[in-house]
């Protein structure tokens, strides 16, 4: 372990030198990226074959001593075999916080490659190097506007998401914004020779821009360590962590992927059961969970009411809401009453799920279904399902001024600019305290649109998360209601 | 039970009557819609209210005695008090094909509607009534032009799909194109009060237009009759079927969908066990099953490889395979230094999942790499894993005009207009008999185009399957596959 707060300087470098620039642009351009991100420090291209020459108008350097003031952070990005010897000018220079981009080590499985990371490791700690890698994408801290990626997310936020993927943690820098999650610092760390994951949840423990930590793992070298520090962190930041490679398959992948010892099926269970951290399967839940995590308030409990149109899509509902671990109680008679008084039985279903698609388009009968529904105390949240096919494209367009469909036109242009406020009211104004979700029904070949984007973000801007299926829905709030259990219990 | 083979009529109708049509434009327009079908035969408008008007050219009809030719087909879309009168007109009438749209019957639960859905049978059984519903969409036939939905895929088809619910009938309308499947027969029969599942079966067990049977089933009324009719027709024509309401929440939505008993969990396990039926769970995975029963060859087993770009994504697809039941096995050693003659092994792995994202922007790397892959003797089926984002929107667009990615623009024109062909031909021409699917990786947003859109009906022309994800790609493969062995053993 090389850990050391100096670290800190990394996340927010005034110098960064790059090893490997080439002359002309290329595909991982990690000058221009940074210029493109609007990074305000100073950056040196090393290349001692290009001495003399500018790229994107900076004198290229011979290489790490050459560079006239203290350098913050150096990404090295040059054939494996040159790596050792770049290390060895990081310890001439000073320079104690290294990104190697480089790959050919021991994930490629033969003897050099491992020869060579031992090599790394080595020299790492005898000079006291901090080494994110080999074969990884490094940091993106959009707060100081350092990135390896061509996209940058400028919004700020309080995720960190540390990943031994440099693919996923590039998915994540360019599709959190969809999902309203901003992040603090993403971390990618590729092989863990040095630093490992346990290293950045330490150093993520205290800090004050991360308020919950994303996690994707292919192997882990000290797991006691690894766990203490899970189950301690998570008490207060939550920690969601996606396990690679838990099938046989999986596991070989992650043997040549980053060269991790992948860890068996069991151990995983038990280690989740004792800390408490969410575990998630995919990207896509990443995602759907950490939106869940900061937009909804916490269910008292996993009774839902959902509602809906359609009758074989309420009965396709409540199996999903049941597979996921949601509960959709009948309502009380209360409720059940009340909506009776002014919904027409025929065509209806006034049961949990609501098949009430008529409240849908009569935006007087939504508001009137939503106050007893929220009301009733057998229910602790409340799913909303659009199908988008319903919805106009605009309140202007030819589908909201067709005869047929110029009253959901009506009742969309209403929804947009004044039930929300309503809608929010549920959730941020503590009359009900209970958190609502809306489900946007895409179709089945996944076709969508700009049209989807724009509605998703102005929900999003109320503060009401948006699923693109009750199934990612229900698994988010499943997941959101058992941390919680565990925390109270663990209390 | 009130089959008879006269019931072919209705799904070729030279005349059809519609009772309760209004006035004005209307949500369910069923003469707007036969007419927009293109329906050649005539069309008698009912209405007493409004006998000397007409409707879209059409005169209004008082009752169907009054009609001066035998209906082929009667749909019913009046108040559900006046249902068993339009009944007895029925029979005073002669027509004996009746669709029930009408709603309000067993599923709302009231003493009337069980009270009127009693009254139809009886009256049925009286006057031998063949009645599809009440509360359903009815038939959908595009070779006859005639549909209950405002949009028809003017394509026949191979595939009936039997649906109790209308919603679920409608999207398969909606959505089979996109997914390479055309239909011979759409029947939503709703309550099946009259006719139910069993008998839609014996129909279309002989019927020549239709070589596969998918199903969306709330409940049986004769369990033992459907269990025989399944597994003698699943033995020459697969049968998939989307059982609803398998959960507790799900079976008390089915109670007041179509009022149908749901049944156990249990029960429906030793069905699939028994008949070999093909078990889906939702309308996504009901179409991409259905896509690759048509599209793909039968693997002569679930060794498959998986052709993908990044090291995280191959360990994430390598759980994925793992847990639909797909095996990714190591390759011979033959394929592996063929391989590895030619790619370099710094960012890839020569592994299975084969993390060579350079064959995507490399024509002749791809060609080569496909040659030993798909000769390959442990594996059975090729998947490609494409990211959608990695594509150029279009060959001429600023995209693929950048320095960066124009390589790439040049490999994918290359990739849509030749190598389609070559692909194929592992496929179709008899060189391996090895199934190829693409999979289309979108974002986790869900964000997709037309350009999706496109790129999937260029792979289907070309007799690809395409899917929107690798977890919906091994799943329908691991359930074609499971069917063909079912039947193997079974001989």
């Amino acid at each position: 372990m090389v850990w050391d707060p100096e670290f800190e300087v990394a996340f927010h470098p005034k110098t960064v030198a790059i090893v490997g620039v080439s002359r002309r642009p290329h595909f991982f351009d990690f000058v221009a990226n940074l210029q493109t991100a609007g990074f305000c420090g100073r950056i040196y291209p090393i290349n001692p074959r290009a001495v003399g020459e500018e790229y994107r108008g900076l004198k290229f350097y011979p290489d790490l001593v050459s560079v006239p003031e203290p350098i913050d952070l150096v990404i090295i990005s040059t054939p494996r075999e040159t790596v050792p010897a770049v290390l060895e000018d990081c310890i001439a220079a000073n320079a104690k916080n290294i990104h190697i981009f480089a790959a050919g080590f021991r994930e490629v499985g033969d003897a050099r490659g491992i020869e060579l990371e031992d090599k790394v490791v080595e020299i790492a700690n005898r000079g006291g190097l901090r080494i994110l890698g080999p074969n990884c994408m490094g940091l993106h801290v959009p707060a100081s506007r350092i990135t390896t990626w061509d996209e940058l997310d400028p919004e700020s936020g309080s995720v960190a998401f540390v990943s031994q993927s440099g693919g996923h943690a590039g998915q994540v820098v360019r599709e959190g914004g969809r999902f309203g999650i901003h992040f603090s610092k993403v971390i990618s760390f590729g092989n863990a020779a040095v630093l490992d994951s346990t290293d950045f949840l330490e150093y993520l423990a205290t800090d004050q821009e991360t308020k919950l930590i994303c996690m994707y793992i292919e192997g882990v070298k000290d797991g006691s360590r690894f766990t203490r520090l899970v189950k301690e962190i998570n008490r207060g930041k939550p920690v969601i962590i996606w396990k690679g490679g838990l099938t046989e398959s999986g596991s070989r992948a992650v043997a040549s992927h980053t060269g991790s010892l992948g860890g068996e099926r069991e151990v995983w269970n038990a280690f989740y059961k004792q800390t408490g951290a969410v575990s998630v399967g995919s990207m896509e839940e990443l995602l759907d969970v950490t939106m869940a995590f900061l937009y909804l308030r916490t269910p008292a409990s996993c009774r839902a009411a959902l509602i809906g149109a359609g009758g074989g899509n309420s009965v396709a509902g409540a199996d999903i809401c049941a597979r996921s671990g949601l509960y959709l109680p009948t309502l009380t008679e209360v409720t059940l009453k009340e909506l009776g008084s002014f919904i027409p039985p025929e065509g209806t279903m006034i049961k949990n799920p609501l098949d009430i698609g008529v409240v849908f388009i009569d935006i007087n009968m939504l508001l009137r279904s939503l106050d007893p529904i929220a009301a009733d105390p057998l229910i602790d949240s409340i799913i909303f399902a659009l199908p988008l096919r319903m919805l106009p494209r605009s309140i202007t367009d030819s589908w909201a001024d067709d005869a047929r469909l110029g009253r959901m036109g009506v009742v969309w242009k209403e929804l947009r600019r004044g039930v929300f406020d309503n809608l929010v009211k549920f959730d941020r104004e503590n009359v009900y305290r209970k958190p609502i979700v809306i489900v946007l029904q895409q179709s089945a070949g996944g076709f969508s649109s700009e049209f989807q984007e724009q509605v998703q973000q102005e929900f999003l801007e109320a503060g009401i998360p948006v699923y693109l299926s009750l199934k990612r829905a229900s698994r988010a709030m499943a997941k959101l209601i058992q941390y919680h259990e565990f925390r109270r219990e663990a209390q």
